[in-house]
């Protein structure tokens, strides 16, 4: 069973935790857009934490590129960040390489720390469950905002929907301080958060009342193998 | 009048904002020594970045030489870290040096960005109302845990009763993220935190008891200069 839950509000705050599983949450949007495109039937995402290592690895895997800068697909891209778009894309049996500003990034700097797990309200409780059989010590990441360096309290309130998930699941696990506090945020929160206001300015409005939907997706994004500016996620659901 | 108001979970977070102010806060115990210190009449107090640097520095200056290592006055230190102790400490008239793990190395990290304050509920009511007469961008910089690197949720409370006092003060100022989540927390969560769990074991828990205390100075701590590994602050009250 977990016997403890810390969340680090910033990826490179998740190196001080030896921990044997990491969650990245970046819930506008990135880890919401994995759990989608592997919920519409990608065989493997590659995320990347330069868009010339995108384009790159695309190229050389014949990929569909997708991803984000200032919120909207760069050109040349066949996807932008976007999970309502992704869900009816025709991306079925096809692979994936993905560059966003915080989310590719902040699953980059965490590959290879432990068990890596991409995770939203879109596959709560299906990474939940997942998670909630091992022992020990779980990290929630928040990807963050400005390149991982700035808190953003979206991620914040999808961490904290898996802490709480995580304390009813194993209600003896201790809790550090950034988990604690997480705990207490809602959705409202992150309706009202800095980068949902930024995406509705956008007119990506649909993707934010999206990201706040529960369990459109039974997929498990696990990080499978890794290398310098990579990091490649499978489907590890069973369900 | 202020109009925005933002918390920097971490020290490193304060470059992303370009403000006027900064308020550096260090609950357990930096910050309220500090106010403290002011308070008990020392007459300038330097931050160092390193604890040689606070030693070369005390020994040229002729200063006090104050602070922690692990909680605790390191071997040579006239004082440790400890409010309780400098409130009746013979510190009237002299120069301090004060290095900690996190407050001492944050206001060095910070010093030059603009208006910088080391601020603490000690110090609460001087500092908002100092503070709240200026125009434009507050951000208040929490200290943080592990040399600045973790999020420390005593540091996060104080930050939240400045949030508040400057919403009472400059009620249309806009907040941040991080400033929305701050404004929720409560002197229960500090003395909950983790840190407080670790001073009570060094049988320092009058310090944190103290540390939760209002207005038990009126200094105004203000970064007067600075250079590489150090700041120094003057006390800038005017009551």
């Amino acid at each position: 069973m977990l016997d403890r839950i810390d969340v680090a509000f910033l990826p490179a705050e998740a190196a001080l935790f030896d921990a044997a599983t990491f969650i990245v949450v970046d819930l506008f949007r990135a880890t919401t857009n994995i759990a989608t495109l592997f919920a519409a039937g990608v065989t493997r995402l590659t995320a990347a934490a330069t868009i010339e290592d995108a384009r790159a690895l695309a190229a050389a895997r014949r990929a569909l590129l997708c991803g984000e800068v200032g919120g909207l697909a760069p050109a040349g891209f066949d996807l932008g960040n976007s999970p309502v778009e992704a869900r009816t894309a025709a991306v079925a049996g096809r692979e994936a390489v993905l560059f966003t500003t915080n989310g590719s990034r902040a699953l980059c700097a965490v590959a290879g720390r432990g068990e890596v797990i991409a995770g939203a309200f879109a596959n709560l409780t299906a990474v939940a469950e997942f998670v909630a059989a091992r022992e020990g010590h779980v990290v929630l990441v928040c990807a963050g905002d400005a390149g991982g360096r700035r808190f953003s309290l979206d991620d914040c309130v999808g961490a904290g929907a898996f802490v709480r998930a995580f304390t009813a699941l194993a209600p003896g696990a201790a809790l550090g301080d950034a988990a604690r506090l997480a705990a207490r945020t809602s959705i409202d929160d992150a309706r009202g958060s800095h980068h949902a206001g930024l995406l509705r300015d956008l007119g990506l409005g649909a993707d934010v009342d999206f990201a706040l939907l529960r369990d459109t997706s039974r997929a498990v994004p696990l990080v499978s193998s890794a290398g310098a500016g990579w990091a490649a996620l499978k489907n590890a659901s069973i369900g």
